[in-house]
């Protein structure tokens, strides 16, 4: 219903106006200080131009815009903590510059294009919270001919791994409790394994805990995305496992890059790789509801697919279809919803 | 409205279908291992007799007071996660004497009176939940004169502590981005300082922090207690200071007593307390805005009163008042509501 859905949205800018929320994103010292690079390498592109930070939180990324050169920045930010951005712009001296807009980008205008446009937008498993419409929205409103995107663009990685430690801990568990407390509840051990293997599980992952190189599958390009692409977006893999191995699942991250204005030059990347300094966003890991016994050489090839849970969208749906040396097909969809850590 | 009290009363029994929830009070070894011991050790008071268990759960303490004896126990659970308790009970032989009932106890019937009520109700701060009022009514209506209860009482503790490790992380964090990342954001500090001194902070805190001897400020016998009594549950203390400390704010915890068949043992004990072994419960934390100076001998009086949040029972206030050498009386309430950890 539309009424359930504008509660469903209402819910979604509460949850950010809780200062907690903002200090775990800044603290996130990967996130921020790339953030923070990113756009004083683009000074080019930023000095003396209109900026839009879409979903501008506290304001910081707005800040760093006006670091980098920015004329004008209109913060746009549709949850309570837009006042709080307020007083950071005002004790930073830039409320001259960045104009802070309470709204939401599709209810809103600017009163002129922009050159530029930044946003933190990336949620778990990349597109959890659907933000990125919001900055599409945004986009195709705003931004100028040859305008410039921060970041400019996302890529979603995949790895198979090994690592049975949250099944342990969360599925296993129900074996022990005969001898910890003399009541079998064995029996639960499917339910454990169900909602383990029915959703994605936002952990840690180290990277020797990977059992074939990771396989770039999905390429966004944010100036040419359209919303339409994001209703299912799909990527495919190829993996030659190193040896022989437990295949517990299937690990994805994203990396963002931020095109360097100098095109020979590499871009800035925020990467979420379990290589990387841990974000925290962590790795998304889908278990198999066993592992798989694989050798070296043993290929694993397969699909991945993301879309908004029908009935929330900025719930996510992921369909993982894989074979293994060419047989014994295997599909399962998992969730990723507010059940979160 | 009666319907927006529905609707909270059906998302709180929705956050008991996970079993994930159950999972982490089951591997609370002190709590499941006091209540296995407390119902094993009442095997007087429960062999061949019948028992009410409200809130079952996974059935697990309906399974205890079988191997105690028990001829019969009504398990009694509102949430979804009663199937489980029905596949335990089966898988350890128990379905002809254990009977799950799903529903709320206020709104169901039994068709005999129980001579034992045990129950696993506490929630943080003792009384987050409410659920205490449920096991009231089910005492009224189905315990024998004579009944037992398990617990039996229910104590507050209170003690005031230093430790600023929490104000540290969550406030004065915004002082630091000045230096990290350029942009001074020590404008949040007292925003989030608001945060910290307006909800009661679930941590776990040392022995050692604590900066007087505890008061047990608040006792609950559940024979006797009425439903009534809970609207407003009011307690005092009184501390004379160990030494020269900065008093950061008061922390409570909780006890629960299973009372000895033999009146001349000691109970068992559940305790939450800083010294004991940790639970999920942790403990309650209240800050202060600003840290006190305290010396030895220093006393601090005051009082502690704990109530339903008005907009939902389920939620607390503690509204907490003290005086530092009889003068300058503080007053603050303190709110626990679901941003919880």
């Amino acid at each position: 219903s539309q009424e359930g859905k504008s509660n469903l949205e209402r819910q979604y800018f509460t949850s950010y106006e809780d200062l907690g929320v903002h200090l775990e994103m800044i603290r996130d010292v990967s996130r921020t200080n790339t953030y923070r690079l990113a756009i004083l390498k683009s000074f080019d592109k930023i000095a003396g131009k209109v900026v839009a930070d879409i979903g501008a939180g506290t304001g910081i990324l707005s800040c760093f815009c006006v670091q980098a050169g920015a004329r004008k920045v209109y913060a746009i930010e549709a949850s309570s903590i837009a006042e709080k951005a307020k007083e950071v712009i005002i004790q930073n001296k830039m409320d001259d510059k960045i104009e802070i807009i309470k709204g939401r980008v599709e209810e809103i205008n600017l009163p002129e294009k922009v050159d530029v446009i930044v946003s933190e937008w990336m949620g778990y498993s990349l597109l959890y919270e659907s933000m990125l419409n919001s900055v599409i929205c945004a986009r195709d409103k705003w931004l100028k001919a040859g305008g410039w995107m921060l970041p400019s663009s996302a890529h979603i990685f995949i790895a198979p791994f090994t690592d049975d430690s949250v099944q342990q801990e969360r599925v296993d568990y129900w074996k022990k409790t005969a001898d910890l407390y003399g009541v079998d509840m064995s029996c639960l051990v499917p339910h454990a394994k169900k909602s383990l293997t029915n959703h994605i599980q936002i952990e840690l992952i180290e990277d020797c805990d990977l059992i074939a190189r990771a396989c770039k599958c999905i390429d966004l390009d944010l100036n040419t995305v359209q919303e339409k692409d994001l209703k299912q977006i799909q990527g495919r893999f190829h993996f030659d496992c190193f040896g022989s191995d437990k295949l517990s699942g299937f690990v994805t991250w994203f990396t963002t890059a931020f095109n360097s204005v100098d095109p020979d030059k590499e871009p800035v990347l925020l990467s979420t790789a379990p290589s990387s300094q841990p974000t925290h966003w962590r790795q998304s890991l889908m278990y198999l509801e066993d592992s798989i016994d694989v050798q070296q050489g043993t290929t694993l090839e397969g699909s991945v697919t993301l879309s908004p849970n029908p009935s929330n969208a900025r719930f996510l749906d992921v369909n993982l279809r894989f074979t293994i040396d060419g047989k014994d097909e295997k599909s399962n969809v998992y969730q990723l919803n507010d059940g979160l850590p």
